[in-house]
């Protein structure tokens, strides 16, 4: 039983602390860069298909990645698993992870081909290509923080050179949609590059309504210009120093939510897992044609909010969003920020007959 | 009983969803551009004098108006019914609305002189004619979206062209203070043209306290350039998408509620419906001298806060805010955000003796 | 008893209105600027060492003073008391505050040397000099706006020449994390040249958790320019409309929490009271490996949530924020809008083992 607290470990309200130091070693590994049952690409959310909690060993690599943003704008990202947001992670309340994750920046690396082994984030991914993924190199150093874990950030959060490869541990203490990121500085720099994605940490006890449909949807702002060298865009600091976004997006793309809308039928309750990554903005979440029934702020179900038109996210605030989708019929998914949709910030959602 | 359910009409949790087919189509009208009982000017609110529930027929035709939002500062705006922001509806949950627009953008129709039927919006802006409306031409596409309302967006929200009316039903199925604006892309442009106003849906049992008086606020930011064949200003695109407007209004000028300040006295307790309409920013609301005793966060009644300084609204949030009046004297509203403060997003309050 | 209700006073809802007028006046006053018990420096916080509740008579004097915001970069602020922010008062739910203000800014004032009499301020400031201050001069009106108090605002926060004392009551009728500042126009000027600090007003019946260490972070944004003139730098408005802050810090200096870190121990609990003072940016406040296991919102034990990644603030948005310290080591403490963070808004907390 994974809950038993470990040597070294200490409980306080039932929450564990005091895990084991991260470890940072070598390892000869070319496998899969995402391994994990639970990792998705957005917008899915694995099916959490245990009861009760359990250890997960998820690993996600650090590699460069060549994708798109918006038709024809692509750059050389710097990602989780070769996606950007990376690949969504879906645990319980309670359940412990050991994280693993190398730094492979240096290294060419192959997204968008069928993998033995590794995650449903690869078929995802494959099954909706949109950002173009390309291999790339960009050797550079990187760090994971979850924002889901409670750790010594100093410890498990650290840095680490390409090649080195770093273990660690979180619990899920707390229910909640939480950002992870690259937390090596310039931190701004390395989130708008593309290091972040979502946990979902699912209530133990759940929520007090049954969802039809859910669904991950992960805002972000990108910052680029075009690069002379490469014919394509690069990370531009002045414009995010500045917060003059070139898009802002749902999912990594302009169009990724319009290419592959979401999907349900009228009567239905739609469960959104909205997370706002940033990095610097607000997003103020609405659906054109829908109310929020029942909002939980930060995604924990202790917060609950009803009847909202509109839910203001703060950078790296997530929430869980509940509504009945009304009528047959398609409706936009905007951040109502308009300075921000009018950069890419809207989606669709589809819904066929009761 | 309008809370029969209709043909094809069907309910989850007491709410009514699938509402009839909007109808598009041309009429022979050119009566009031604002019809309805309960269809007021900024900063009142109509009074529900009625039981239970009832069904409201409803008309805001779409009409270009030249206004001032700051002093000699004209231009000609897109608007619902002739000012900015539009009339407000006051509803209870449940009611149901049955709305008609027609798009008059192509047609010069004055809003100053006083109208047989129509609605008291009228003799409010009659009243306090702080806009200086002055009708104005500048035919275009435009759509009409209420938050308050859960319904098929491509149907009900659709966009219709100079000369066309639009018709359709929405229910007012949960409590709170809601936009409605032009949903027609640049939605920013449309939005930031003056197409915006406040619903307000009255939960079905009522708040918890009860307020002496009652009034609407709506804030907006204006993206105004100098227009040099006109002498008067127009629409700033690259401003609006820097999110550098020119002007930030509470009502829709920046001396809105200066030459008209809200009135009450000392000891009573003020209710102020607050909406944020953007297009883009976000408010810090306050009043300088009070703390709200009670807030309802986007106006619904089970979103309770108590004891706040400052209300952080998103673009399209709303909320209610109740407030004892200290004492005699005069009390400042801002946005707390100072840059915005500064550019007109300030208003005043006079209390008299208890 | 201060609880019970002076002349003309009147009690709604358990809360006292009708505060004697403010009187204006002058007086041949040298001593020291800041005269209360209750008084500290960030992140300090007194201790209420009574019962119930009492009257405090507290004195902030408006004082010039250069100070440092960054290594090397000094302007001449604006200051209540000498320090950016302000000395920070710490009052019971019902107290009542005897407020005394001088307008010095016309006098250099030491706030460097010990001062007999006082308050715990100086010693505090004296133990952690980040700010380096020195005397200045700057003849200008200003006045005070505390956030906690429930007043005529024109008469209590009028604005008063150099040279002359105001002095007012206000009670504490709501407890909270409270801005205080000046509100002289351009009060987007004041506050930015570092007229502002919190007010903490604990709740009567306290809070649900007990904390082990307790700590006030004001975080604020600067709006400077290098000067030509005095080889320092000088506020720079354009920048302050244009929302483009040179440095935005927690405690008034991007080292201030770096310099002297916060510390505490594994498996304690530490409670953090934050203001975001703006005067115009919101904050994403966040804890870099901890989680918030109570938030209080606008620091009202009513208005709490639970298990909070980040917290987002509006300007003049206050928060009691508890978190458990997960295991010895270091965490950044960031605004986690990274272009603020970036700026400076950053800060650290060693723990211990436990
Ligand atoms: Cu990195
Ligand atoms: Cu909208
Ligand atoms: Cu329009
Ligand atoms: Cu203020
Ligand atoms: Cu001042
Ligand atoms: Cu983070
Ligand atoms: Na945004
Ligand atoms: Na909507
Ligand atoms: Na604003
Ligand atoms: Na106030
Ligand atoms: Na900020
Ligand atoms: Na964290
Ligand atoms: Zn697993
Ligand atoms: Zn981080
Ligand atoms: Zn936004
Ligand atoms: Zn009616
Ligand atoms: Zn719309
Ligand atoms: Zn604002
Ligand atoms: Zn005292
Ligand atoms: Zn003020
Ligand atoms: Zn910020």
């Amino acid at each position: 039983d994974d809950r038993l607290v470990h040597d070294g470990e200490f409980i306080v309200d039932g929450k564990i602390f005091g895990l084991p130091e991260a470890r940072v070693y070598t390892e000869d590994y070319s496998g899969p860069p995402v391994v994990g049952g639970y990792l998705t690409a957005v917008p899915n959310l694995a099916e959490l298909d245990y009861e009760g909690n359990r250890t997960h060993e998820v690993r996600m690599d650090v590699i460069a990645q060549q994708i798109e943003v918006a038709p024809g704008k692509f750059y050389n990202a710097w990602t989780f698993g070769g996606s950007v947001p990376g690949p969504t992670l879906h645990v319980r309340e309670g359940d412990r992870v050991v994280f693993t994750m190398k730094n492979r920046s240096d290294e060419p690396v192959v997204i968008t081909e069928p993998v033995a082994g590794g995650s449903p984030f690869f078929a995802q991914v494959q099954a909706n290509p949109i950002q173009n993924n390309q291999p790339a190199v960009s050797p550079m150093p990187h760090s994971m923080d979850f924002h889901s874990g409670t750790v010594a950030a100093n410890d498990k959060w650290q840095t680490i050179p390409p090649g080195a490869t770093i273990q660690f541990n979180w619990v899920a203490n707390y229910p909640g949609v939480y950002m992870y990121h690259c937390g090596t500085p310039s931190v701004l720099m390395h989130t708008a590059q593309g290091q972040y994605g979502a946990v979902v940490v699912s209530p133990k006890e759940g929520f007090p309504t049954e969802a039809d449909r859910e669904y991950v949807l992960v805002q972000s702002e990108f910052y680029l210009t075009e690069d002379e060298y490469s014919g394509g865009y690069r990370y531009d600091h002045a414009a995010a120093m500045a917060r003059d976004p070139s898009q802002v997006t749902f999912n990594g793309h302009v169009n990724a939510l319009h290419d592959a809308p979401l999907r349900a039928n009228a009567g239905e309750r739609v469960r959104l897992y909205v997370l706002n990554a940033g990095p610097s903005g607000t997003s103020s979440f609405h659906v054109i044609g829908a109310i929020f029934d029942r909002v939980w702020y930060e995604g924990n179900v202790e917060n609950e909010w009803r009847g909202m038109q509109t839910v203001l996210l703060g950078a790296s605030n997530g929430a869980v969003m509940d509504f009945i989708v009304p009528e047959q019929g398609s409706y936009k998914i905007v951040d109502h920020e308009f300075a921000d949709a009018e950069r890419g910030a809207a989606g669709t959602l589809v819904a066929g007959p009761r």
